[in-house]
């Protein structure tokens, strides 16, 4: 698949959320040319880079292959530790139920999303799981990163879904 | 590692939530085996058990894999569907923040679980994922499903490793 997005390629001099964020959104060109909801995310630790994935879950015919889950397998790969007290994830969009819950339980230091999502988002939209009451481990979270970018790429991807679909309808009613 | 629990062996005859549970019980045997946190999972869809899965966090060293995401990623690969609206998941303990999301993703018609967990369990003890307001997919729980014996294999473990704990200590201190 071809995406009319373009990757971007931030100095590496001024490692600010911005830089991780930019890193995540590539990430997410990267599942659009897999036909996927174009969600990407990283994982740093110590100004590194540690973990980068974007959602999978149609390729892989896998619900739970989002881009933050495959980041944190990666990460505690990486690092030799599930526990990611020391790193921040930087994700498109506010994590899902799922991928909020798996921050908690990977202990994950911080979080910062683009896009807010209201209705299923769970580090501040529906819910907060970074702030269960009786959690051993509760982490902050700060969203609108470059929102409108990542915002942009999702409208694209999913107004030309609809596009599709209704084609593929009136095909269908000829 | 050796387990001092048994695995049971149901009447195929009467596959009611026990008959199904039981099966979870025994992955949680299972987990034991591994030195890991003895949790169990298994999904029935049409009176079959498509997906059975234990914990594996501390072998994978990954801490999203635990039993029911790993009985998600199973029973979307065999039904080569990633909507299990059609499946029911069996789990020895309620549902930690990350599983309980990932049921809410994978679109789980109903869940059963054994031991309640009103600190972390979120289908309806920290929280209830299944009944977040403005999801477009909910699903009922009901817990206590052998509860008795599902807390024994968890309390015996956490026993254990305390125990381990404190001889360790014991010794570094001589």
């Amino acid at each position: 698949m071809t995406c009319p997005f373009e990757k971007i390629y931030p100095s590496e001099l001024n490692r600010d959320a911005s830089y991780y964020m930019t890193h995540a959104y590539n990430e997410a060109i990267e599942a659009w040319k897999k036909d996927e909801v174009p969600i990407g995310a990283v994982i740093e630790h110590n100004g590194r880079i540690i973990a980068a994935a974007h959602n999978q879950s149609r390729t892989a015919n896998d619900p739970t292959a989002h881009a933050e889950i495959l980041a944190i397998s990666q990460a505690a790969n990486t690092l030799g530790d599930w526990r990611l007290n020391e790193c921040t994830l930087y994700v498109t969009k506010e994590p899902c139920p799922m991928c909020s819950g798996a921050l908690v339980i990977a202990r994950i230091g911080k979080v910062y999303y683009g896009l807010p999502d209201p209705k299923m988002g769970c580090v501040g939209g529906a819910t907060d799981l970074g702030a269960l009451p009786r959690s051993n481990h509760k982490f902050e979270s700060t969203g609108g990163v470059l929102e409108e970018l990542n915002h942009q790429i999702l409208k694209a991807f999913f107004d030309k879904k609809r596009l599709e679909n209704k084609e593929r309808k009136t095909l269908d009613s000829e």
